[in-house]
């Protein structure tokens, strides 16, 4: 037979057994608490007409499209989870209810050059909260309520989430008299982790920003302080431009809820800094970071947009959501030994046959599961060595032999293998060891 | 701005949010039963190169596949979870431990020509235990008590799970001299169904079977009664062929264990005339019937196998496995009426201020969110019809009521929407209701 050499492609994740058990896990976080918060779980397609997935078109996204024809029909797989939603809802928009909550975690596709953290193909896990031509802002402060409980469910302790508004950036320059530039210093306000302030301030002199001017934009962004500091800081400028007075009283209502919702000040920040992007965010935007490990970049970030589907129909659907590069994210924490793959077992215990009565180690086999143990018996005529290696590598935290001694007992032999211990019990006190 | 029709490719099941919190469930069911009985997570790339993917090549499948290219990789969507597990068990072979048992729940993908219930894009929730050189046929039995429980857990009970063994069948043409056309044979039983006894004797008058042989062949493959009746009748073509004595000898085995894994003999038969297609299945294979929607066909199939992955790996690599086509099977239940979708929410509380004070309301919900309530407040600024008809529309069981007068008292109104009956009382009280 001629053999084909098996490969998985370069960025398309795919894990060993124990860690896609960890996977596992991390993934039902992110799923209990979005349902917990009362989110509706969606599941659209991973292949939509292009047509219909490129109608707001252009830009670099459009490149990396994983785009093909399958007889006279224009396919594209998904690249976000946002384009997908936003046509389920104006396509369903008269069988939803408004504000319609939905979360949906799944595989998106980008066929980007690969390089060493990128995925062309890679789980997205997003809220959105949608209102039907309003939405309250009231949601945007249950966002980092969400956030705090998914981050202290996973384990991590030490992230902050940095918040802002587009409105009091767009204001900020308004009343600076830049209106018509916003665009252009917000995009070079973006870059100022990466380059530096000296070449931003480089940058907005193209613009005909004075350097005076420049460094009030810095000396704004950069502002710091406590939460109250900086909305104080804030107010100074206060009455000059609507715009900035709307996106003032925004961030404060988010903060004032924020508290209401139980946000820990640890775990919650202003950061005027943050802009997210161009043209989508209208209002408030958030980025998360852990505090340990700020090379990770932000591993969750959204805001508040105007219009989700104005590409699909006329409808207003002003929304708020998070999205969270769940491939990314786990593979980060994976490379920093977040995760003890050699603690992982698919199962809590091994049943190990030292008899020919087999048929006894599935009735004891059957007792723990009915006892909600996960077990699994190892039916292969092998020696005691060879199954002992076998329950060793899977990590099984208990064995479970069973000879004829134990069968004459109507009992078996527990041994937990982390200790060596051993004891002969019931299947019922087995079962309440195990689940212990 | 210039708009584009949302809509979704025909074969593409995307459901409204209440179907698809059904579906959620339901998939739960046959995860938690996967993991219950010891089998790995796995999830493997949906797009693979078409080389690897197509290794085996050839017939019906290929023409369905999408495949295309993106720059110069030649690439293929996954059409089963078999390939890409026979790759995944090859490249990793070093890494697993046998027998590895793994499930996997995943969309595959099939360009079929649209038509009523066939699907382009489906899950598939797939099972399979791979030994190494070697499998116990005890795995065999145990499928069936695994089939038993999904469908136990689904709430479905006039189940029935058909087995038979591909040596059997292979034998008994075997025996009756025609072991050179076994395979045209079983094309023709497998026909059987479909077209009849009569088109059945007159296709293998073609092949060379007498009229006398194919009533022979018709009869056994049509042995009714019992299992031990069954095998009783099995018994007297013994000692004519080795490969026929040996499916009957692992049939036994199969039974025997089966009833040691506590299937019911309501829900599992033996039928001698299940092939289950033609080049890939070697010994014990399954079929499962709901017995009042006859209909349906066969709602979770499966089989053993002597080499999972020779296209990739000289190793020999025996398993045994079943898939449930889950799109397939929720949509038939759905049409028939299975799923109640009036009583699905996402939700089991909607809390509807009728005051400013929102910080109360936050704080109540935060009090019946940590005793594990599903709950969220209406914050948009409507009357109180208008939130109550939200509450109706997404089904919520109750609605939490909170005014100036149940803060005063540091209460709320709690109202059972189906009975409208309404009590005051604490957050913790309204827990314990609501949970109960």
């Amino acid at each position: 037979m001629e053999r084909v050499k098996p490969r998985t492609l370069t960025g398309f994740m795919e894990l060993l057994p124990n860690e896609q058990i960890e996977f596992e896990k991390f993934i039902a976080v992110l799923r209990d608490n979005y349902i917990k918060y009362g989110f509706y779980p969606l599941d659209t397609p991973v292949l939509e007409s292009a047509q219909v997935l490129l109608a707001k078109g252009g830009g670099e996204t459009e490149k990396q499209i994983y785009r093909f024809k399958k007889g006279d029909t224009d396919l594209a797989m998904r690249f976000d989870l946002t384009v997908p939603l936003a046509k389920y809802v104006a396509l369903n928009y008269n069988e939803l209810n408004f504000p319609f909550k939905r979360y949906q975690i799944g595989k998106v596709y980008r066929g980007e050059r690969a390089q060493k953290g990128r995925y062309r193909e890679f789980y997205q896990a997003d809220i959105d909260i949608i209102g039907d031509g309003e939405l309250s802002i009231i949601h945007d402060a249950e966002i980092p309520a969400i956030i705090s409980d998914i981050f202290t469910g996973l384990g991590i302790h030490d992230f902050k989430i940095r918040m802002n508004n587009r409105k009091l950036l767009s204001g900020f320059f308004e009343l600076l008299g830049f209106s018509d530039k916003a665009e252009d210093i917000l995009r070079s306000i973006d870059k100022l982790e990466k380059i530096g302030a000296d070449k931003v301030t480089a940058e907005l002199a193209e613009y005909g920003v004075s350097p005076e001017d420049a460094g009030k934009i810095l000396d704004f962004v950069a502002t710091e302080g406590s939460i109250e500091e900086k909305l104080a800081a804030a107010e100074k400028y206060a009455q000059k431009s609507a715009l900035y007075d709307k996106g003032l009283a925004e961030l404060k209502e988010v903060v004032k809820y924020a508290d209401a919702f139980g946000v820990s000040r640890e775990n919650y920040t202003l950061d005027f800094s943050i802009a997210r992007g161009l043209d989508y965010y209208t209002g408030t935007v958030y980025e998360t970071q852990i505090t340990s490990h700020p090379e990770f970049g932000s591993v969750c970030s959204g805001g508040r947009y105007d219009n989700l589907a104005g590409f699909y129909t006329d409808r207003d659907l002003p929304g708020v959501g998070i999205s969270i590069g769940a491939t990314r994210l786990f593979t980060v924490l994976k490379e920093n030994g977040f995760f003890d793959f050699e603690k992982t077992s698919p199962i809590d215990a091994l049943i190990i046959p030292m008899t020919e009565n087999i048929g006894y180690c599935i009735n004891i086999m059957n007792k723990l599961r009915n006892a909600g143990v996960k077990v699994q018996t190892y039916f292969e005529d092998k020696k005691l060595k060879k199954k002992m290696t076998y329950a060793n590598r899977i990590n099984v935290p208990y064995a479970v032999i069973i000879g004829d001694n134990e069968i004459a007992e109507n009992k078996l032999a527990l041994k937990n293998l982390e200790t060596g211990e051993q004891i002969i019990c019931t299947a019922e006190e087995a079962a309440k060891i195990i689940n212990a």
